[in-house]
């Protein structure tokens, strides 16, 4: 590839660096020292395997910066900035342009600048890697092993919408949608994920421990409980579902909410005693924050129906090896 | 896959995280604030594109985290942390432990701490970044944008070596070597490089200049002339050789030394005052630095034979895009 050509991809990735930081053109970038510890987190898409390749590339640039951003979300941590590798099978410009717009328009909302990167050539297919970069007081950080007996357990938003659809999409069979108004309604979710920066940031000091639900709530509740030496109840009929899943039959909603992988909303725990606070923060950012079960004595995640019986363990969401910094 | 074969994966990376960091597990890894800038730099290399998928995994592991160990080297940085993104067509044992022990040979040997990274499928081949940290006061950083007119261009080490064994193992044509002498003399500079972090350091408020050759000589040079506003004049025979190099036609060996990639050597510009300190440097490092031309008023590269005549221009060394930080 010539020079030019190359010159053109970097084009669209271009943006002055903010005040004090050095960004893409040298060795490395230079951030700035933080006041706060660096949060820090990758995640690598691959095509065929977390996105498809016929995917609106604006949707997939936003998702690749928003699946990171949930991650520092997760954690309690401002973003600052992070740094992009991308492998493309050939330059095509309206693919760069879509996939740079989405990508940079939720770079900017979140003041989250692009400091640097690398692109390289790759037949088999397209690989995007975000490493992203905030900062969060070691102190206030959302760890998974905070956890304590008797706290509630919360979830942001609903729950199985970006399954619901991903299934549709997939045309596995499971959903019925004669019509196209069930992968209308949900797409959005998969494809549009909206991390939830602005709670992380008002859980600080308030919850307990905290992660991003990327490969299903029974799944990644799991490594709250595993950090923390606890055990869970999940009441299922708690499960904040949309209008569209709740109108889906009760079992394949319950098993997307409950497993469904892509969410990119927060599972985090709190005492009992911080649910006015909880709902006050529910209020000023206008997200449903949903009390679905109890942390308990012992280890596991024991899932109750509407009348307090167990149900059978289930399958553990969706994996693709597991997702995430740190592989979880 | 199973969460056990997952964990399995994690089992050949799993290290005590340093003091005071949160390792792999949460979110986000948890770095310390730093007294200096933070030096970041991301390398994202493909089966295929950057190295043979039947290369030894363990000179793979070193050289994964080599590549992003010389752009700190190259930027004056101090390595502190690093995260690793894998993508793996199956979970390959044999592989995991190779990869993995050489990776983790070279981290330690530079005190740099894997603290989190993310695993999946890719059914295309492996893909590999790694994303580095380091940390240098920023007024010492050495940048690409301030070789002046008058200061001498440096080299470390040789070069070429690299770009010959590549040649053979492509088979190319373009080298001879019937009894395969040449091949085990230059194939450990492709395989093994070292990265020159010790040298970076040791440049810091000596050069005026300076990356790493990844790309070859005449290509990554132009980096800092343009950056820098300046020109350079080359002298192709004072390009170190190695004997190996020094041995082949000189046409071959010089066009290996001036547009060979996968160098990682450093080139820098230094001030002629500065020759006596380079001089105990280099002592200090046993590591050689040649002069290899200077800094002069324009734009562009000159390169000049023996009898200062100006060579015609050569082709921009070998080009996956470019590599490295900001894609260069």
């Amino acid at each position: 590839m010539a020079d030019s050509e190359f010159a053109l991809i970097r084009r669209y990735f271009a943006r002055p660096a903010p005040d004090g930081v050095l960004g893409v053109g040298d060795d490395c970038a230079l951030l700035p020292p933080t006041a706060g510890h660096l949060a820090i987190s990758t995640d690598l898409l691959i095509e065929g395997i977390h996105f498809f390749p016929d995917v609106d590339p604006v949707a997939l640039g936003h998702k690749a910066l928003a699946v990171n951003l949930s991650d520092l979300a997760a954690m309690g941590a401002t973003p600052r900035a992070f740094v992009l590798a991308l492998a493309l099978p050939k330059v095509d410009h309206v693919w760069l342009e879509g996939f740079s717009r989405g990508l940079l328009a939720l770079a900017d909302a979140h003041g989250c600048a692009l400091i640097g990167g690398d692109t390289t050539r790759n037949p088999q297919g397209i690989a995007i890697d975000v490493t992203i970069f905030g900062e969060v007081p070691a102190q206030l950080a959302l760890r998974r092993d905070g956890a304590k007996v008797g706290d509630d357990i919360w979830v942001s938003g609903t729950l199985g919408d970006a399954d619901v659809a991903l299934r549709l999409l997939l045309a596995d069979g499971s959903v019925s949608d004669p019509n196209g108004s069930v992968l209308a309604a949900t797409r959005t979710a998969l494809e549009w994920p909206q991390p939830q920066v602005a709670l992380g940031l008002a859980l600080r000091g308030v919850a307990s421990a905290a992660l991003d639900i990327s490969d299903g709530l029974a799944q990644d509740l799991g490594h709250i409980l595993r950090a923390s030496g606890v055990g869970a109840e999940l009441r299922v009929a708690d499960l904040p579902l949309s209008p569209t899943l709740a109108a889906l039959p009760s079992a394949l909603a319950r098993r997307s909410a409950l497993t469904g992988g892509d969410v990119y909303q927060l599972c985090f725990c709190a005492p009992a005693s911080a649910r006015g606070e909880l709902a006050a923060i529910a209020q000023r950012l206008a997200l449903p924050l949903t009390r679905v079960g109890q942390i308990v004595a012992g280890s596991g995640l024991r899932v109750m129906d509407e009348h307090g019986q167990v149900l059978p363990p289930v399958a553990g969401g969706f994996d693709h090896f597991g997702s995430g910094q740190g592989g979880d």
